[in-house]
């Protein structure tokens, strides 16, 4: 297997459809968007979309396929969204039943994937300009936390705000402010930082997705919108059936963060 | 009737829904968003807004109602699209088959309304920059041309991207790059100036929509993707029944530009 530190997009992809590669994605291929993924029934996806639309900051929509077929054409040509991630959830009812590698045989015609943009996309950015990137520099999955910020709701979806948080000095803060803002469709800038209270985060300690980082002094926990919002809506719709990424073993497309940067 | 070119949105819908205003929008209501509208029935709702969603320079999107309600609470509460543009179109499987001043009698349960983002929204910081508008400066309503540049389809929608144009000189150019390009959500930075040919315009004196502008020595023809282009669209995919605004006769919310600005 490539190392995939240094690999493209598509080289994460085909470890993740031969099984040679089961983790999180922070910090491999530096420079290819990584993407969340919700797949639903065509019969949520209209609501589904509207959802997306309204909640832009932790929804940024990539690509959308039609019914039934497996490729996002728009960002990831000749992909198969059913074997390319490292990890999987199964959703009945909206209740988490199983975490799969692939999920070919839960595959329908009906199935229409949304391909949502991911804050991971600009670590690479962050790195070259000197901020750090602590679950990165600590070999970990980036912590991920529900706040008490509602959504927009949209037909039956609604639910809390989720947030990726990252460590960083008041200076830092301010270049990854501004380097973060030339990528909305990957979440763009910091929606808070200071007080984990403040936006209903009472133990920063303990995320409610990935893992826990360290916090240095002269720190303070910087947070921005997630694409594992669409995970906590799924869990208040309750869709009778539904499959998303893992939290932080995104799918890897072939847009690179140039192609994102919209300055 | 308040001058409309010193007023707030509101004051514009309120103007329309009395009846006293029935023209163009250019110039009026500097600083306030204006919009684009179509409404559609429910059942071709998804592939629209997947179509807006595949085509986000000309199709960006403000808002979305529920099936039935006539009010973008997210854009202009208190607002109603059936009385507050001061034109219409009625489209009939593809084809403008009416264009009325109100649409109240049109007004059906399923239908879900599309509020997408307008260039005029740019203009009074275009202005303000010293960048001239020249249509402002004439009196008359944008020039908009159809190109040959096909839109990516979305289920039965699809046609070629329309656009708006304002000639500029080379600096003026470069300038209006930069400014336009803060606004995504009002179709951003141009899409190509100079050579129209290149884009499948022959005769740049006959818009498709809109009224022609001069173009004065020194300058080039600049064009934005426009908000027109769903027209295009509803054209080829022939809905049953479709209402959309009267090109140039746009919707005002109650957003500024600084909503609008995410630089």
């Amino acid at each position: 297997m490539k190392n995939l530190r240094l690999a493209a997009g598509s080289d994460v992809r085909l470890a993740c459809r031969t099984g040679e590669f089961m983790g999180p994605t922070p910090g491999l291929a530096p420079g290819f968007v990584h993407a969340n993924l919700v797949i639903l029934p065509k019969d949520w996806a209209f609501e589904f979309l509207l959802f997306c639309q309204r909640n832009p900051k932790p929804c940024p929509i990539l690509d959308v396929t039609e019914p039934g077929d497996p490729e996002p054409r728009g960002v990831a040509p000749g992909s198969d969204l059913r074997t390319d991630l490292p990890s999987y959830r199964i959703w009945r009812e909206g209740e988490l039943v199983e975490e799969p590698t692939e999920i070919t045989k839960y595959w329908q015609d009906d199935l229409v994937s949304f391909v949502i943009g991911c804050s991971f996309t600009f670590e690479a950015a962050l790195q070259t300009a000197g901020v750090p990137v602590r679950h990165i520099d600590e070999g970990v999955n980036v912590p991920m936390y529900c706040t008490k910020i509602p959504c927009r709701p949209a037909g039956r979806f609604h639910g809390p705000l989720v947030v990726s948080m990252r460590p960083l000095t008041s200076e830092q803060t301010i270049r990854a402010t501004r380097i973060c803002g030339r990528y909305p469709l990957a979440h763009g800038a910091p929606i808070h930082f200071g007080d984990p209270a403040a936006i209903g985060i009472h133990d920063i300690s303990k995320p409610d997705y990935g893992d826990a980082v360290s916090v240095h002094p002269g720190e303070q926990p910087v947070f921005w919108a997630c694409g594992v919002t669409p995970q906590a809506a799924l869990a208040q719709a309750k869709p009778p059936f539904a499959i998303t990424h893992k939290p932080g073993y995104m799918f890897l497309t072939d847009m690179t963060d140039g192609d994102l940067d919209v300055v």
